[in-house]
């Protein structure tokens, strides 16, 4: 089986499982007690933050909660930074963010959405342009879960702030740590990331948070995380999550040509009177978006899955909405019988080129078969 | 090591942790992708919802949210649950429905705290006398955390019923759930439980909720969990959960009688010129809650862990407040000084008679030690 759907969730690293698996059954204290054995447990979280802080900031300046992943990260951003006059995001948010402002405005916020270049990144100028002196939070995507896009979130935040310096921007960072080179700069406040994306185990993710950036908890409890988020640390999972990203940032650089080279033969090998390729030159390697025009995705998506590829439609999360095509896309300007045949290749490191010209055959055969058929 | 701190967390259950772990690198798919492998893993998480329902409640009648712990269940119930009127609870919760409860009441909703019996259960007269029309929701914790107290939630949830048929009842019942024989009555609307305090691993509970109880959810994003909980799936920790709640329940009589002869023998062997016992007789026996009268909790503990012994001095969660007595102690009419010589023992079906002599030895020494170095 050739696994292409990497963005909807990885294998998790061997290696980093190995290292953070005595973490289960040997030392299963809770880290919040105050006996030797819990509080070296509390210990090794604070080596985990401080190690995952050092990957992507300025650890002087940022600190880091550990949250059960990216949703819950988004949510409490989004929840805990919204608070007052009117809320900005945009059209290409994955669900986490989308769902949270959706329900933030039927609570009576503003939410203010700004509309998508055609390549799915958001069009910064009319984002900027719905940011006023009420604005109490911005929140904008790093890297597009469906097109790849990058949005230059460090570059947008300090516009953001030269508008209102009040306002807290926050941007989920999921698709974009441990993949892309970059660090936060002083003028994100909020960053979401998550393990099960590159290589860790899912229920575990963070939301790193500018020292000076005050927000409150979204889980309330016994107080852990500084008081920012409670319940029982799952160290088992942010062990993992700290030796996955190392092990992920160890090899950014390298990692990421690799899949730029994967990329560039997936799109060379497609046959291109049957995909059409959405995601742009400019869009993270990691992720591709093509449209088998005239093809339903799902019906595509199943038939390559019995031949022995997995690739995603849109999102995994989408999957559990009604709606048959992607926000995202419509949002970029494609239209709904294009979005219907939209199929989401994303790749690991660990993928080989073997494996994605092999992945390409496929891909050509199954479309070029049920087109035959159709025509 | 013998291990007395079974109510902060457990030992995971090897076989439990053997029987999940093909979900950590093996079936490592997306559960809300539609393609087979990882519909197979929706399939699983299904299988589990329906396996950990029967254990405790009607299938027919009851349906479950995974959640990231009990935390996340108690703050789902009560944020979600507590929107209109009022909302009634006890002095007795476990911090994660006592705080909970203090945000909402900083957020304008008129929370109302029921006084405690000496030992440590909720004085039901009282709380049913601050339920009213206007009260929406309803929270009390099944077995006190601390004290080891049950609270005959079926019961209590039946008569508020009768006052207002609108209130929502929840119950936290992460020291009961595995641990005591109980089935919940239709009365109950929302019942938190927690798998590593039986022998699953960290960072997954679930939120039990009748099935003709709307609440909406409280992270919000893929729509997983029905639309009640999203972000994606921890099945690793799920399917640990489900193998480690049908151990326990398989066993769940002759563990029941086990640990009240485990209590029973710590009680005998405890020298009772050194510890006041503060549970009651019809507690939980897997916890005990002891006094040893004129000496720091803390100190103790440090050096009974010194000598080989881990207990723990009241919640593992409140060694993060800065709180020198605990609130439960002190709503049950402890005295601030004997509080602070508070110890809690709670045992496991693991844990052997042998152990417990060992245990209460340990603590008599230690406890005349430093007694008669005071004197």
């Amino acid at each position: 089986m050739i696994y292409l759907d990497n963005a909807a969730t990885t294998k998790p690293n061997e290696e980093s499982v190995r290292a953070a698996e005595k973490f289960i059954l040997s030392e299963y204290y809770n880290p919040s007690a105050l006996y030797a054995e819990g509080y070296n447990l509390h210990l090794e979280i604070k080596k985990a933050r401080s190690n995952l802080l050092s990957l992507i900031a300025d650890d002087e300046k940022y600190s880091l909660i550990f949250t059960s992943g990216g949703t819950e990260a988004d949510n409490q951003a989004i929840f805990c930074g919204g608070k007052r006059g009117n809320v900005v995001t945009t059209y290409g948010e994955h669900a986490a963010v989308f769902a949270a402002m959706s329900e933030l405005k039927l609570r009576g916020t503003e939410v203010r959405f700004a509309d998508l270049n055609a390549d799915g990144s958001v069009n910064v100028e009319k984002l900027l342009s719905l940011v006023d002196g009420n604005t109490s939070l911005v929140s904008v995507i790093h890297v597009n879960n469906e097109t790849g896009a990058i949005n230059d979130v460090n570059s947008i935040a300090a516009q953001v702030k030269i508008k209102n310096g009040r306002t807290l921007f926050h941007s989920d960072g999921v698709q974009a740590f441990g993949k892309l080179p970059f660090k936060l700069s002083s003028f994100v406040d909020l960053y979401s990331v998550s393990a099960h994306k590159i290589g860790g185990i899912k229920g575990c993710g963070a939301l790193i948070k500018r020292k000076q950036t005050v927000i409150k908890p979204y889980i309330y409890g016994g107080g852990q995380e500084a008081g920012l988020r409670s319940g029982t640390e799952n160290v088992f999972a942010i062990k993992c999550f700290e030796h996955a990203a190392i092990n992920k940032y160890r090899n950014l650089k390298s990692d990421y040509e690799k899949v730029c080279r994967l990329n560039k033969i997936l799109i060379s090998k497609l046959d291109n009177s049957l995909f059409k390729v959405l995601s742009s030159d400019k869009a993270s390697p990691y992720i591709i978006s093509v449209i088998a025009d005239g093809l339903r995705g799902e019906t595509v998506m199943h038939e390559l899955n019995d031949r022995g590829l997995i690739i995603g439609t849109g999102s995994a999360c989408s999957s559990n909405s009604k709606k048959r095509y992607s926000r995202v896309l419509l949002a970029c300007g494609v239209k709904e019988n294009m979005a219907d045949g939209a199929l989401r290749i994303s790749f690991s490191a660990e993928n080989t080129a073997h494996e994605i010209e092999e992945a390409a055959g496929i891909m050509n055969t199954v479309v070029k078969n049920r087109k035959d058929i159709m025509a």
